[in-house]
């Protein structure tokens, strides 16, 4: 098990009544243990878990004041990778794909996979299908695409960056899930921290479903996989904003971490970016 | 309690071993209770029925060889309809909003209610929230659109459609769902049967959430809302299409029924499609 | 006649051996007469006015070398108002269009008229043709938008801002050109000068062919057509950017003005609008 | 000089009084001579040809009363092939391009260029610059897309084809014609007629202005360039549409002929397709 720190402080100034939701409290599940968690709010106001989602998001809710107002979460999450020899994961026939993971083969707002049919055949179809083919779809979106920053904004989908061939994390992610998706392989979004991620920010990045589990990808190559700490599962982006705000509300300031605790862990190694990874 | 029949039949002439998701049996739940039900498949195949989604889509798969292929599903359904007063039926507050409901305020790939924001407060942001403004939002929907059957296709969005001024049932779905969204109504689509529509087909329409629970609406007016008889529930149509295939198929016949045990049931008639009626 | 004094200054980092072609010099035409012009080049460089295009466009070419560059244009201009009664105006009859104006029927990459067909006859197929349907498209289009700078950029086209209902003076002048052309009504763009313009910038306007001459519109409402001072005629903003670099060179300021040499001349006052200006 | 016989047969059947605009009749141009020409109209109804175009398109203008309507023309042609060393045709300085050439880099309807310099630099940026390189484009057009009719519609741009990857001809000039524009090589659209095409039907290809002239290119290779016969020119297919109807018509029948007068002379081999053809 690796111990990272991970959290986010994030500022605004608040102009009229807002309702924030908030989605950047780190999932708990067996692969990332919570072991201490804090969420400060200044000035002091009540805040409300809602119900978490189907799918483990944490939505924190909270009503803001006009005035300054300032969130800030941490924790400390043990992270469990497990060992899996990649070469041994298929692609689960699609006859035999759960009735719950068959809606991740439908395309989402952002990932226009129905539109990507021949496109994907064309370019992956030969390939041998596995584990291997969603890296060398991964690698074909790293190659393709050049990351710039503020060259994509909330409503850039796959298809838009296929075409642009520039964007940024979320973007290399859409575009990697359209493509499996076309191809029949279920495939999902996780926002995230990323240990060592740099400049440091909140990451985006997806995963597929292979021999009935789900394992963590990473287009960009921007951080190792092992790093990968999910805060949110959805469709696209559209599902995982990390704050959704109604309200009249300037963002002031934005600072996102994600440690190691134990630098020295092989496992975080860049070099280690393609070892197979169970994700939940 | 109202009895209705419904069902489909499909023939298909399959020309490669082909895999069959079909979505068009009819839910299950406390509103719409099945008293009788068969699906034959000639020649004889094993059917089997997918793990229920969480919605309670029930798809059936099936592999077929090929040569011709006929599937027939035929149901008795009581419809409990429930008298409620539709003018008491206010929208959630965003605050109150449960957090499996959050993820139908998002964008889909047909809805794309992020685009819509200024759209939807402009033609609808002065209306009194609730029930009412749902039905605005349908009736709108309904005069500013020509039903042209073949006007869209499967890659047609809402706002497409809003430009095009025309579509069919799902394009009207779609359009009232994103304007719904947009102005912070939680919405989905529901594909179903719909009594005594002209022409018989599938029909697609859509729900809202208020007061707690959705509630259904049919922009198109071509059906009663109390002889809508749901199949399957989603984001947007990418979710429920009654029937994906893998493998080289053509389509050689269709024929969908919906019609009403007792047909001088008043609650069927057009007159009545603005009465709440609460769905799930 | 009236007298006006109009200009820019842009102010450029060039990092890179470049090549601009600046299209920000007056047209000349009866309507417009230029009576004294300057172009200064800081620092010094020959400067070469391209053969004028068809549409009477003055395109200047200039080699930058990297450093510090200024470009300085300042034009006295005459221009010459015709009055005509508004009320005579008629569309011309699309079987007596003459050969050089039928490809302004057609569409373009920021107005795409023929995805508006059924949205253009929906809003306006009922009124009366001429110059006050025209006139109507405009008010509409200002009713329907909101005039926000910073909303949209370099791709965005007229279908993207009626769902987005922003935008800025090019957008508007892509809508109202889009619903003409979708009626029938040749329409096109025009890059200029406005007096009094605020704040001071480069203006995007339109015009449309109305008995057999081109008649300016400016559904900004930001100027008086009387004040519009013609640079570039095109079908969109495409065809006349003011400015079009290759190389690396960053903008480092930019000044435009547009005043009124006799500023009591009634002709320029915001009440008039709307009074029928043959524009070339 | 080849002599080929090119013609269209048009068969519709008018619903209401209706204009027609046609362009079917060959250019009138250097490259090639039309020797003989005929247009017949059953009933009879007089045809007028418009201005022609700044661009050399002869449109016809036609009112038609209800009833069935014939309209058939046919040519012969010389057409002038000018043998030209292709090693040689560079593409022409951005800073040497004559004003009335400029407007042939900018977006149009179907072609925008403007979302595609990074994968146009990507792809063809670090190809040697001349007539090599825009066929190099239209090979990686030819090998990237399938040409599968019905494919695409009037509303296809070159953005959706490359996605997509599958369309007809139009939809292949359009796709080299963006490519070439974003690399700043001016490009644009012709419409006609193709020897030997197979199934015969009207054709849509483009050329490239390389050293001071424009030259054909057919990306579909299912025609040789040395057969081409120029109907009409524009910045896309938007603006050469074969036939404009304004009125309530139904097409009935078409047919469309060329043929080569010499059928064993070997320019029109289809292995000469990359020969250096000039064409205006």
């Amino acid at each position: 098990m690796n111990t990272v720190h991970v959290g986010c402080q994030l500022n605004y100034l608040v102009k009229s009544p807002s309702i924030f939701l908030l989605n950047c409290s780190v999932a708990k599940n067996p692969h990332q243990i919570v072991t201490s968690e804090s969420l400060e709010v200044l000035p002091f106001s009540p805040v409300e878990e809602c119900d978490v989602s189907p799918l483990g998001n944490r939505v924190v809710r909270l009503n803001a004041p006009p005035g300054e107002l300032q969130i800030r979460y941490a924790a400390t999450v043990g992270l469990q990778t497990e060992s899996v020899d990649s070469n041994d994961l298929m692609e689960t026939d699609y006859e035999k794909l759960p009735g719950d993971i068959l809606s991740y083969l439908n395309p989402s707002r952002y990932c226009e996979s129905d539109k990507l049919y021949r496109f994907a055949i064309d370019e992956f179809g030969h390939l041998v299908p596995g584990y291997s083919r969603v890296t060398a779809i991964c690698n074909w979106t790293f190659e393709q695409l050049a990351y710039i920053p503020g060259s994509t904004n909330s409503t850039t989908t796959a298809c838009d960056v296929l075409l642009q061939r520039a964007g940024v994390c979320r973007d290399y992610a859409h575009v990697a899930i359209s493509l499996c998706r076309a191809l029949g392989i279920p495939a999902r979004y996780v926002s995230g921290y990323a240990v060592n991620l740099v400049p440091p920010d909140f990451h985006g990045f997806m995963e597929a479903y292979l021999d009935g589990r789900w394992f963590l990808f990473d287009a960009t190559r921007l951080a190792p996989v092992g790093g990968l700490v999910r805060i949110g599962t959805g469709r696209d982006a559209a599902d995982v904003a990390f704050a959704t705000i109604r309200g009249e509300v300037d963002c002031t300031g934005m600072g996102v971490w994600a440690t190691d605790a134990n630098p020295t862990d092989e496992r975080l190694s860049p070099d280690n970016v393609q070892t197979g990874v169970s994700s939940a």
